[in-house]
């Protein structure tokens, strides 16, 4: 059986991948009392006084919805909200194992932003966080800023900010392994979408300064047609040297290639023509922009995928757990620019310095000093 | 310390009264490719071609929402949907406990009606089916009805029909201990919200034949004043000899009462006015509209009650964990008229005819069987 119809049958046999179980027994009836009516009255007027006793008597404290209306899943892209489903519910088993987080996955049955914000305000109280996910851009830009401003609880989209955390991770050692300073790395992210932008703009906050973004028109510049009003805004960030022409124009002479766009669209030619030890982030999953061998072989030094069977595998995984146990447990009402650099540079930490090469600048993701690290990072930055 | 401390003891222990936790293991890379990317793609793209796939793959299968505004909490009243949550965790203690059912708590930060039915309608593929909880009347009944046109999945006003349904079993064998007839019997239903009309509803649609409303204005008639929409409606079918007057008037000559209503309000007096041998449900709790000592000093031969201390407790989790068990096991698009009474002839089966006797009406709420019963109730009705 392949790993595909092992997914299908396994998925069958766990007939839905979570289930939700209680913390206190009702074997009795004084249990019962406890638990439920009469007692639980106590802690219900407690909060009805201090909204904050949420905190303290309900699972506010430790639950975050994973909320989806299923625009923008995987690779699959627009398959709606009972479709996505199966990414959800693993999603909040990822938060579970490695951040021990509750996450209830919440697929909307709409793909209109202004009922996409109201219903997430609608049914954040019951929540300590709302982790956005496969949500297609531009929307997603504005229901998350949206979001942030209506709500007093951390609003993170993941494919944005989970992906630029672990991206500028693997950077931070990528350039050390390099012999580079963030200051004189040319980066070309290839991709402008939810993950391109946030990657290029956390790039940007950490120091870099050379950033162009490319779709599959080009490079982004003054001249490009139909651009978004988030692309619009990135113009006047990225590209300052205001280059023009295609994704190989754009390759000559950089340092770094960040993909998060398409199988096999980066030429050995291309490779070539970027500076000496070059670094690439060739994400597009599971056929990579390019394939390591052939970047190797055209001059690259560090080839990181997201795959798990190449070396320097680039996965949410080790970002997005410890941002939520982070968030939760030093309860933050939002995940800043400060806390995610910090994320990075933590995980960046966890690679040691004698450990540190070409082949390993990603920690492991089942390493559980992973979410450890990261929480605490977030949560040294609570409040600042 | 007294039961209300440790209400509030535990609930600060327990932070939170469920978990979510997963049923499959992700302690490797070929698990991750198994729960996760990519093979989570095979299930998604199964669903994308087959909505219903949806339950075989996802926890839709076995997961409901149970959803409150915090409009009407217990005794407690519009708390609000903070102060909701520790009642609708609760519930979905519940709901496991005795259903083996999934239920998510979704409190909402809204007591619009419209968005109320949207922000249900948009988060309704995740579930299985929607438990509508503490929703003021007369809003619960639009709420309930309009959600009901336009889902597909079974949604139930717990408030309403649970009670109903509960109060109906009791009464079927409250009938037999004291040698009436349905439709004979004279019924006073005091309290108009939203359980004692679903009570009155149930109980006419059972067979009973005479059935009178009432509020604190007295017996619901064409002369009362400011009737919601519903109590109009139950003018066609409530009072049919079109009395009037306070609840005393009601009770001269009634066989049954049925309190959802306050303490002590029913005297003496009015249970002596009653015909031989009459059936009381005094369910304002904690303090019952009668004590069950006064009401059989003044003739009543059956009081059942809300509380756990007295004889006949009158509790609804005898009701719904069995309800939504038995419409998600047979996948029923709604819980009907035929499968409430099939639910309150089962909950009122299981106490055996050498068994019942005035004193004993209602079967153990922790019977294994009762839960057993009615999820079988009601599948016998699905699609019926």
């Amino acid at each position: 059986m392949n790993n595909n119809e092992k997914a299908i049958k396994m998925h069958e046999e766990w007939n839905g991948k979570l289930k939700i179980t209680s913390k206190c027994s009702v074997r009795s009836r004084e249990d019962l009392a406890i638990a439920y009516t009469p007692g639980v009255a106590e802690p219900c007027k407690a909060i009805a006084e201090d909204k904050n006793l949420a905190y303290k008597y309900t699972i506010k404290a430790n639950t975050i919805a994973v909320v989806s209306d299923g625009s923008a899943v995987l690779g699959l892209g627009n398959i709606g909200p009972y479709a996505a489903m199966p990414v959800m519910e693993g999603k909040a088993v990822l938060f579970k194992e490695f951040g021990d987080v509750n996450a209830v996955p919440i697929c909307l049955d709409t793909q209109d932003t202004e009922e996409i914000i109201k219903t997430v305000v609608a049914i954040a109280p019951a929540f300590g966080g709302i982790n956005l996910e496969d949500i297609s851009a531009p929307r997603c830009f504005e229901i998350e800023e949206r979001l942030k401003k209506l709500l007093d609880i951390p609003v993170f989209h993941d494919d944005q900010h989970g992906t630029a955390i672990v991206v500028l991770a693997g950077a931070i050692n990528a350039l050390k392994v390099t012999n580079r300073t963030k200051e004189d790395c040319k980066v070309v992210v290839n991709g402008a979408g939810s993950a391109g932008i946030a990657i290029a703009k956390l790039l940007l906050s950490y120091g870099f300064q050379h950033v162009l973004l490319c779709d599959k028109e080009g490079i982004l510049s003054e001249n490009s047609k139909n651009l978004n009003w988030m692309q619009k805004q990135m113009l006047a960030v990225t590209n300052l040297e205001k280059k023009t022409g295609n994704l190989a124009d754009a390759m000559v002479g950089a340092d770094m290639f960040v993909g998060v766009s398409a199988p096999n669209i980066v030429t050995k030619e291309m490779v070539a023509s970027m500076n000496k030890d070059s670094i690439l982030f060739a994400m597009a999953n599971p056929v990579p922009e390019i394939m390591p061998d052939l970047a190797k072989e055209a001059g690259a030094k560090v080839v990181a995928t997201g795959r798990s069977d190449f070396p320097n595998q680039v996965n949410n995984v080790v970002a997005f757990p410890g941002i939520f146990k982070g968030a939760l447990e030093g309860r933050a009402t939002a995940i800043t620019e400060k806390m995610k650099l910090a994320a990075a540079v933590a995980i960046a930490g966890l690679v040691p310095d004698e450990e540190r090469n070409a082949e390993n600048i990603m920690p492991q993701a089942f390493d559980p000093k992973v979410c450890e690290a990261v929480s605490n990072a977030v949560k040294s930055y609570i409040g600042k």
